[in-house]
């Protein structure tokens, strides 16, 4: 199959490792039955197949976007035709003239038998952590991040799987975090800034500008989507106090599950509301503390004590809902799921704010100078990139 | 009550209808019952009231968000003392010690009766519209909107409850669609930069930079959260073809669920796939067409067949899911859903990108020349304007 249809529906490469040995016409079902060359068997529909057809007819050749749309098919529309290729993929021509090949990686990678649905949904499970994560700290050089190499794909997987990554050798200049951000992608903007200065301020529009503790939280839940990874970066940290807190949050919801697992549910399934609010700015968000996944996993960790605005619910689910949300925000205090960690000058904190739970024990801004600075970006950005990197490996 | 307490817990002014005639403790239930001076009564659980205490101990003065926390009280926390203030709120002496005060307004504004929660939680519903739209246009004068008046506020409360407004008179400058954006609060930037312009491209990266015809569809299905709003603004078109197209992604899911409720209930359940790509980026998300809220009201429609992956589902399930998107994509060329218009130099349409679909008519390049500038902002934003203009409303 020629290059130029090899490619035009994917950006992939894709494994030559199986070949379609055989193809049969099946119109009672509606499908191609095809049989691989590892003796595995796919059915596709002809919906499917029209549907993906990769030729320049139905794919723009440069933006490699379908132009073709299924609708336009009659709904009996069925292949004529349908053989193995010489190079290993599927040929078809259609009732109404149209012919469509298929590149065999692609077929494959794409084939929704339930071996290859189960093949190709298996994911990778997080790497949930407590405190020991201190004897082994997720610890990069900002060196190693400054090109595209092994170092930088390891550091995205590890954002990605492990949610927290302490980056050292970085310079003490202001803006350092927007470069550091752009590795990735660009910055989310919030009502906050493209940055942030995370500091002890005069006039504070968040407990996060003042120099009291702050317990285990995620920032932004006050926005429907949170911020998927946040970079902090120290400048100056003189003052006596404001060290680092980390808290898995799929680790603390895991062990509620496990010893609660009523006050779990309640968690997944009650929506609290979350609010930033200032003089310009009114922002409110309602979602559970706990969201699931469609297996039932823990996907997503929304929680800041000092964000919440009252709980909304019917009075007789009220106590249940405060009884769940106080075991919650026991276990984000449990030592042994807490890693603690001063950030020193030079040094950065990225972490997954869908998930990390980060905290900082109140300083004394008379004692010295405590200033870092802050930005957000989308775990969307993070996974894009990583697919891209992978798309050569 | 004195003004400090009063509104340290809120930024909203809170009408002061009803006074608190009457507050007596329910050691068995929990509650604190308040009756009315209209006569309703609302409980509220101990732990609800200790924690929403909006005094200068567990709120921040300035950045009024929360310094207590609710896990720091005991489990068996009760007053020893309600009463109504003088001024119609309620005064409670905690066994502790602790005191706490609560702005009349302000405790019924949050009271959980089933009656109270009912008012509270009443939306606004969509404003549904089809091609009878072209009949009374969502029109609005740029001149209107430089200011924060009325017809600022109109323009706000349409794109989110229509979720389609058109623009004249502005300006025909490259980088107005950022100043209008900010008019609401900042742009979402994206891989398409932080503006992008639509016009046919010799090296296209998505198939709205190309001269073909783009059906109907919602930007960026490709990312977890579809940006909120879209802002199109016209600098050139004198090309022929083009005219814009847009049709009520509500309207059009409506009438699937009136008319083919199976097929309806396919596109709420399936996750398809979306995808961008390009040789410098990788998108890829999955979701249902149609989302539902919590009450099963359509909440948002995610919709591209040029973005659209390969569907990956159980083979039994493919037939019943292409005939549901099919009919789908048919309502969406209905001409009675279809709101058409040109849209000319000096004008920009704005438009709700999770409802709204968009489309264009083919162009010839050739004929003259068609420019717009395009960039995002996000819901929370618009709800956030919204709140802060109707505070003082």
């Amino acid at each position: 199959m020629p290059d130029d249809i090899e490619m035009i529906a994917d950006w992939r490469p894709f494994a030559a490792a199986h070949r379609v040995a055989g193809a049969e016409i099946d119109p009672a079902a509606g499908v191609v039955a095809v049989r691989w060359s590892d003796g595995r068997t796919s059915p596709f529909h002809f919906a499917w197949l029209r549907d993906n057809c990769p030729c320049r007819l139905c794919v723009h050749p440069l933006t490699r976007e379908q132009m073709f749309e299924i609708v336009d098919a009659p709904d009996d529309l069925a292949p004529a035709q349908a053989e193995p290729e010489p190079g290993g993929g599927l040929a078809l021509a259609w009732e109404d003239g149209h012919r469509s090949r298929y590149d065999a990686g692609w077929l494959r990678a794409n084939a929704y038998d339930p071996q290859s649905r189960t093949e190709r949904n298996r994911r990778t499970p997080a790497r949930v952590w407590d405190a020991g994560l201190a004897e082994h700290p997720p610890l990069f050089d900002m060196a190693d991040l400054e090109r595209d190499g092994p170092e930088f794909h390891d550091w995205l997987v590890t954002l990605r799987d492990l949610g927290l990554t302490l980056i050292r050798g970085a310079p003490r200049e202001a803006g350092f975090v927007a470069r550091l951000a752009r590795r990735i992608a660009f910055v989310r903007e919030t009502s906050f800034g493209v940055t942030f200065d995370v500091e002890s301020k005069p006039r504070p529009d968040s407990n996060a500008y003042t120099a009291i503790d702050l317990p285990p939280h995620t920032d932004l839940p006050t926005r429907e989507l949170q911020p998927g990874l946040q970079i902090l970066h120290c400048l100056a940290n003189t003052a006596v106090g404001g060290d680092s807190i980390f808290v898995d949050g799929f680790a603390a919801a895991e062990r509620l599950r496990r010893d609660w697992p009523e006050d779990f549910a309640v968690l997944t399934r009650t929506p609290l509301s979350f609010w930033n609010r200032d003089a310009a700015s009114d922002y409110r968000w309602s979602a559970p503390i706990i969201a699931l996944d469609g297996q039932g996993e823990v996907a997503e960790v929304r929680h800041a004590n000092f964000l919440r605005g009252p709980i909304d619910a019917p009075a007789e689910a009220m106590p249940g809902i405060y009884r769940a949300y106080r075991r919650f925000v026991r276990l984000t205090r449990e030592p042994d799921l807490r890693f603690v960690r001063r950030l020193e000058p030079g040094e950065a904190w990225v972490f997954d704010n869908r998930r990390v739970l980060h905290a900082r024990t109140a300083f004394d801004p008379a004692s010295g100078e405590r200033r870092l600075q802050g930005c957000y970006v989308d775990r969307d950005e993070l996974l894009s990139r990583i697919r891209v990197l992978e798309r050569t490996a």
